[in-house]
């Protein structure tokens, strides 16, 4: 198969976690006979810095000819404490979800046996967890209008989601429940917000087109309890945007380590694969960045071309890494093994 | 002192817990000589299902000319399913806290000793946790306008904050910092939206108001990851209404049981204390909801009124009961007390 592939490294740690990826990529070409080409461009603060722009023109048009979108990390701390800034890293991320149309965020969490006693958790809590979040990506507050006034006396964000952009990522979700454990979960908070009502009312409809999907409902306040007193009971969660960002954030620790986390970000004509992590600006060029959510996005971009034995070639390996303990510190803390290494123990696996 | 206090049992157990809170606090008017004059109001799906309203005006008439409101659970699963209800429980605990004005939500959470092993935690990352939220209650998504498109196709929420709502929380919240460990942490996604740039610029300013307390940032997807991975890094949390809500949920799992989480909802003329756990429809009548945390919101009411000395007698006879293990089910698995036996078991310590 042939693919190009945009790689977008962006900030902080995100450049050198997305070679260990490319790394593993190619390595993946060369055993099944792939021609994988990769193209790389600016984004997030390394943007902003030399163009001022942080997503410039180029690099939405290289993704937009691209097959598949290779991102690696955004954000930098001197534009957080910054209220006034008009141009930010996010801001990157964010017009590329738009203008690629990648509409669901798909979020894989599970426990891995090896790293049940990593977790904050209790094992008897989490062992077996293992769930998906569907999460929507360009739509609601993220994308309504936001303003303030005039005094600067008050500021105002619009959160509004239309049947359409539910539909289409519930029914991604819906079908993905139909191949696992037939279970679907919608969060959301219909007893404060209209549009969690609309939410509730388009998912119960369109849950009638999936009679075998068991579908339940679960407020998101209870739900971010639930995530951690019960995480077995969850197999595919689907959720509005802003409710996606906190409670994949928080699903993260049964992992173990966020530094384990793929994510998906799919739309009707391009797919974009990143670690759920963010730029880690405190670890950058120090080498202990964790490879290994990067590479099991990459796993999920093979999947997502059909790839499916490739896919399993690179969990495989990631999985044997992690029972040899050829880890990064975040997971062994005694004897780690740096970002490259992690990276380059799991290209040797492969070839 | 003499205190006129406001008692609306609400729905599911609501009512049974409220019960032994009255019990409580007309123990401790006897023993220190007080007068606590106690009247009962519908709020509700009670409300609902006799008056067709969910706050009647006699209820909030009732609740202004009282000291303190003594509120116990609202909501009732038979709304939660039906997008098209128009009205609903919930609207009239919302209209209740703004109607009195209590914009500000207060939070403790604590890790008991003897609860430890009960949290789906693990004992080394919650011991000695202690913290308290500060959540902004009547402004943001939960008031602004709310509408779904003539067509059905799609709806929206509006959430807007003032200078004015910000600081007037906050400065409850470094005061509070002021009297603890001197930390404040402001939950908010500044990367994201524009009511949370506000939000930062303004409690930064407030800052300078009160150099002695610490102030740092955190975007929520991160808050709720750190709540887990290490809570003990938190001292009071100040954040607005919506993610105040989901984490002051999410927190309630260190403290090894959502029965014991108390809060206090406090205004310029009004002060209202309710448990945070809901009406749990299904333990109604079943005499195994846990008293305790209504029981501990009357410590916090007490409190209010500058009963220190009440207040502790409270928190001792239940800590006490705790080491004891004169514990509802959710806490004392085996060998469990019924939720009026506990009532009647405090009431006994404290007479
Ligand atoms: C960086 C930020 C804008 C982004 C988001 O909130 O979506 C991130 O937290 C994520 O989850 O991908
Ligand atoms: C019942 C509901 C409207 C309420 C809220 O969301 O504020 C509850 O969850 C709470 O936290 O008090």
């Amino acid at each position: 198969m042939k693919l190009k592939i945009a790689v977008l490294p962006g900030d902080g740690i995100g450049p050198e976690i997305t070679q260990q990826s490319v790394k593993v990529l190619k390595a993946v070409a060369d055993r099944f006979d792939h021609h994988f080409q990769f193209e790389d461009a600016l984004v997030g603060a390394a943007a902003i810095d030399l163009l001022d722009n942080p997503l410039p023109e180029a690099t939405l048009e290289l993704c937009k000819k691209s097959d598949a979108v290779l991102f690696g990390a955004i954000g930098h701390p001197k534009y957080d404490n910054n209220p006034d800034a008009k141009v930010r890293p996010e801001q990157g991320l964010l017009q590329l979800r738009k203008g690629l149309g990648l509409f669901a965020n798909i979020r894989p969490v599970k426990a891995y046996d090896k790293l049940i006693e990593q977790s904050p958790l209790k094992a008897d809590r989490i062992a077996g967890a293992d769930m998906v979040i569907y999460r929507e990506l360009t739509g609601g507050i993220y994308f309504g209008d936001k303003f303030t006034a005039e005094d600067g006396q008050s500021a105002t964000d619009v959160c509004t989601y239309s049947v359409e952009e539910i539909s289409r990522v519930a029914h991604l979700a819906f079908k993905a429940a139909e191949k696992r454990s037939k279970k679907l979960t919608l969060v959301d908070k219909a007893n404060v917000l209209e549009t969690s009502r609309l939410w509730r009312k388009t998912v119960t409809a369109i849950g009638k087109e999936y009679p075998e999907v068991e579908l339940d409902f679960l407020f998101v306040d209870n739900a971010a309890m639930q995530m951690i007193l019960n995480p077995t009971q969850f197999d595919v969660i689907l959720t509005e945007n802003m409710f996606g960002d906190i409670l994949s954030d928080e699903a993260s620790v049964i992992g173990g380590s966020i530094g384990l986390l793929a994510s998906a970000s799919v739309g009707k004509e391009s797919a974009m694969f990143e670690p759920i992590h963010g730029s880690y600006p405190q670890a950058t060029g120090k080498g202990i960045a964790n490879p290994v959510a990067s590479i099991l996005s990459s796993a999920m971009l093979l999947e997502h071309f059909g790839l499916i034995e490739e896919a399993e070639a690179v969990k495989k390996a990631v999985e044997l890494s992690i029972k040899l303990n050829v880890c990064t510190i975040d997971i062994n803390k005694d004897n780690h093994y740096t970002t490259e290494k992690v990276g380059d123990f799991l290209e040797g696996l492969i070839s």
